[in-house]
């Protein structure tokens, strides 16, 4: 029994394991337990394969992998209340102490005490049993299905993203990078009423696929200066006087520096994509022009929620983004594929009850 | 008649005249004409003075001089109501269309047709007789001199700062550089409730004054790596896991560096001072602690109001920082102090009633 | 010439003539002239026509009646730059001083100076010809009509209720009330990603077309105490621990009196439609939930341009409330079926070419 | 040594008695052990002890009454960090359960399932050790009292009531009610910055302490009509087009009524007494002036931690509110004061050492 959760472990970089784990227990009356069913992968799995590590947090010892996770409950504690046996469920992977002053000022995801799935040292949801606080489940409607609930996890980010660039109905939109994170917060702006969403990338197929999927305007990157790209960007997609909203899902230093360019004179601008840790900056436009620069990390209170629920009312298409399943066998596969920026987004189909 | 309005005049990049101009007439029935009394010079008006622009505002025909004004209403249009002839005045030198986007959303500061006093191509307030409309003159309590009013631009652009910063009671707020917009938004953080104030300068007497005027905490900058600066304020001034407020009002790209890493998760920076266009910034750190990050731009809806109330009502004390005063023909003088650095405020005088 | 402006002016309750009035001119470079075609009727229209007061605000000498109007523009001032003769424009029929603490803070609706069409002493848009600042006339797109211009103005009614609402995705929105402004209120709520909204009227008629038009939950009044009705809302359309938000567009004491009842802890009600001056309100209730309770008067900073891009993007279909129209010489007849709560919006047309 | 806690129990409406009761222990690692020092009482506490109950609280079995204490800490859990043996705290009676929306979104004062010390089923404070989670304890900086740091709960109380009202540096405030909550909302209101404090009340002692303690204006309210007390506060008080924000700290009809009429357009006001279920109130006027009117319940993130602040840097003095002190064996002596209105603040001494 206690031997049954098969997992996919990084060992070290590069070097990953299916391990027989003991299967965890309910250890206070708030949790239950969770059999994945999926999972998805995103940059950082990929960049913990591959590198053991990402700034600080660095793999000491094995770590199960995976945190894009959804699954059905097999077991809730005696105090649980809005969930029972045999519901399905998207798997909030971040768990906060709900003590600091961060968590109970609404903000968990700042939480310095977070335990964070597959962020070392906590293993993450690539296993058969995962056990979960009750209120970080959320139960899928019926017409939301586990592949749908695997993709709540990426969903939630862009939900954050978009929600710390306040965007407001009518607003225009320029997002720089489409990839999952970029298209999904396509979709999230064009949900709270954005009128004008530009998706920005190098990547000419991306970029259809925006059109078709959210994006009311396209424009490919060219290597030209961060204000010429501005102007282009402005005058191509008839912005007027700049958009209202940035949001950068490149991480790439050419568009955040083309992003502040873009923005008309109070815009807000959100940082969604990693990059590097030091750039070179417009810091005089930004305060010219009284802009709002914001980061965005994970996601909090509500943001899970609001995913399930835009998924349910067909706000937000997630199936459109599943270019590819595997199964749990091939998990390797599946990193292997996201490495090559091969389609949009694997998920990994949970352990078969037979393992 | 018609050329008894003496004018302190920028004719090109480092030389100035006085110079007999025409008084002005009342244009529209809103509008009042006032007699300037004391005027106050900042590094904007030096810049000026002496390269003749800033960045792209280029001063092409010669231009008076000054935007930090008091004096004294002597005409008044047939539709005023607040004012009457006689009244002490505070002036406000920026006046916006009234009519686009930002003016109607209550941002005028971002009005893109402002006409600002001493910048190109609008005359200042370095005359003896200036027209402005009625709600641009904020009338002074009995208790507040003409000389405190010259004084209540500066700190308009404090409070609007700290307004842009969002500075909460019990906050701690960190201000880079100690000159006299530095020490306006430390006095005005105070006045907001901020417990908390530390003054970081490389001036060990500048701090000094700091310290006995608004800051609770005095940091000498040091050549250091912005990351040990962070490290070694937050140790010093005891703030915890970092400041909730970081107002920069030095420019320095180390100070902007500083800043970010000072922050605590969730944090909120706001750019005051002007410096180079470009900089090396850590955008990394900006995201992972999901800080705000703002510019300020001059002044707008209400900055001015409660900057005259902040002095009536004795929360910040503007007399402190005048250093010297000089006659209207002398302004070429205040204009070498400042550039100088002599001082925190010098004060210019209005045209003498037989000028 | 001067006589050419046929109007439709309200002499005295109950009272009405046609009557040529001078046609208006350009009385600054920034003003337009509107040629007005199409114009809505709405309650307070006819509340002036009945008994020619409302509160405070009494006809005292003859007035041109309505202010929901469109039309194209037959000249422009010398300082226009956004229009040019032609241009068919949804027409703000409030202009607002521009000069006060409100207008400068972004609260234009609220300034104490408003000069407000067809609201005593102003004429209102009935007429052929009509003046208005440039900013105050919105260019209608393309694919928008001159009669759904005609319905920018309650449609902005409802933009700003659900503004001052902070209806946000995914929030359940319970609105009273299933007139034209309810509708409208429902519509811009699913717009701003509300996800559940209840309509509540007495009316079953209204409440099909209702569930037709932009509601998810349709529920019928009942006489019985408020806590009753809150209890059975929640419960029939599955509204938790209650609504995030509540608007109402009905003004009847029992619909305000369950609002509070059926709002979740921490939810915000609206009171968009006016009834009696005093009502028996239950403000422990108020107290205990921590709820925001809010006016909302009329519309400002950005409604009007907003109200026009929903319908421009298809976001919002005004025509489907379009439910009759007659010629300028039978205004009366409009006046006399909204009297009579026939059809949901009926429209005038302007005054005819040869008239 | 289990029946060493002696405690302060009422056992039906007007009856108490002094009862040992088994001492605390340590039932998760997160909690503290505190020997309970001094215990103010308010009127709720009064309410209980004298009815029984409050609206749907009703006590049910013996409860312990007190919840405004501070105290020593005597055991802490084995992961508490930020305190130890001998730390003097005051202590936040109200645990939330950390895990519903409301606790996750920063609102845990909204909590349904709030475990609130004094509020039955749940045992107050008036004993000799209590139980708490140790980041709902604060440490009491050296130059805090535990006298003064009893008061911390209802200072709490006018802080949370005070962010409610977003009282902004420079508005106008309006109070009214002069009893110990009013008195913590004038000095709070002036800590963040309110230049205009107007204090009404019935009764002119009361009037008198306020001027001298945080008032800038006082007014005696008399029997008229709202709309007439408004105009003569405003007039009396210079307030202009009215007060920018108003809080009821009396829970009276007549207040309410005149705060709505009292408050400029666009202004805000705060229900903090309880009063009334149900009152006349002016919804027209709240909707015309397009009112911000909400309730305030109890105190959550950060105002615990913000009301030490204020204490600790001497911007609210709350000794000069502690009017009498009786031991803890004449704790009835208290109850039975604060139910005659003698003085402002009575203070339970806690158990001696020797009890």
């Amino acid at each position: 029994m206690g031997q049954e959760n098969l997992s996919f472990v990084l060992q070290k970089p590069g070097s990953v394991i299916f391990e027989p784990r003991p299967t965890p227990t309910l250890t206070d009356p708030f949790s239950v337990i969770v059999n994945v069913k999926w999972t998805g992968i995103c940059g950082s799995d990929v960049h913990y394969w591959v590198h053991g590590a990402i700034g600080q947090f660095i793999v000491k010892s094995p770590m199960v992998l995976g945190h894009e996770s959804s699954g059905v409950v097999t077991e809730v504690g005696s105090q649980v209340k809005s969930l029972k046996v045999g519901d399905r469920v998207a798997m909030e992977p971040g768990i906060p102490c709900r003590r600091c002053v961060r968590c109970k000022d609404g903000k968990y995801n700042l939480c310095p005490d977070m335990r964070f799935a597959a962020t070392p040292p906590y293993d993450g949801t690539l296993c058969k049993y995962y056990s979960l606080p009750e209120d970080f489940c959320y139960k899928l409607p019926e017409n939301v299905s586990l592949e749908e609930g695997a993709l709540v996890e990426p969903l939630s980010v862009g939900v954050h993203i978009t929600r710390q660039a306040n965007v407001q109905p009518g607003n225009s939109v320029v997002v720089f990078g489409a990839g999952p994170v970029g298209l999904l917060c396509m979709a999230v702006a064009k949900s709270f009423g954005a009128t004008k969403i530009v998706a920005v990338d190098i990547n000419e197929e991306r970029l259809q696929f925006a059109k078709k999927y959210a994006a009311t305007h396209i424009v490919v990157s060219q290597r030209e200066p961060a204000q010429d790209a501005a102007q282009r960007i402005t005058s191509d997609c008839d912005l007027g006087t700049g958009a209202d909203v940035v949001i950068d899902a490149s991480g790439a230093e050419p568009a955040i520096q083309t992003s502040i360019h873009v923005l008309r004179v109070g815009g807000t601008y959100v940082q969604g994509g990693m990059g590097k840790a030091d750039i070179t900056f417009p810091i005089g436009a930004m305060c010219a022009k009284e802009l709002n620069v914001k980061g965005s990390f994970r996601y909090g209170g509500g943001d899970y929620a609001l995913a399930v629920e835009l998924i349910a009312t067909g706000r937000v298409d997630v199936k459109a983004l599943i270019t590819g399943k595997v199964k749990f066998t091939e998990a390797e596969k599946a990193f292997a594929e996201v490495k090559a920026a091969k389609g949009i987004k694997t998920l990994i189909e949970g352990v078969e009850d037979s393992s």
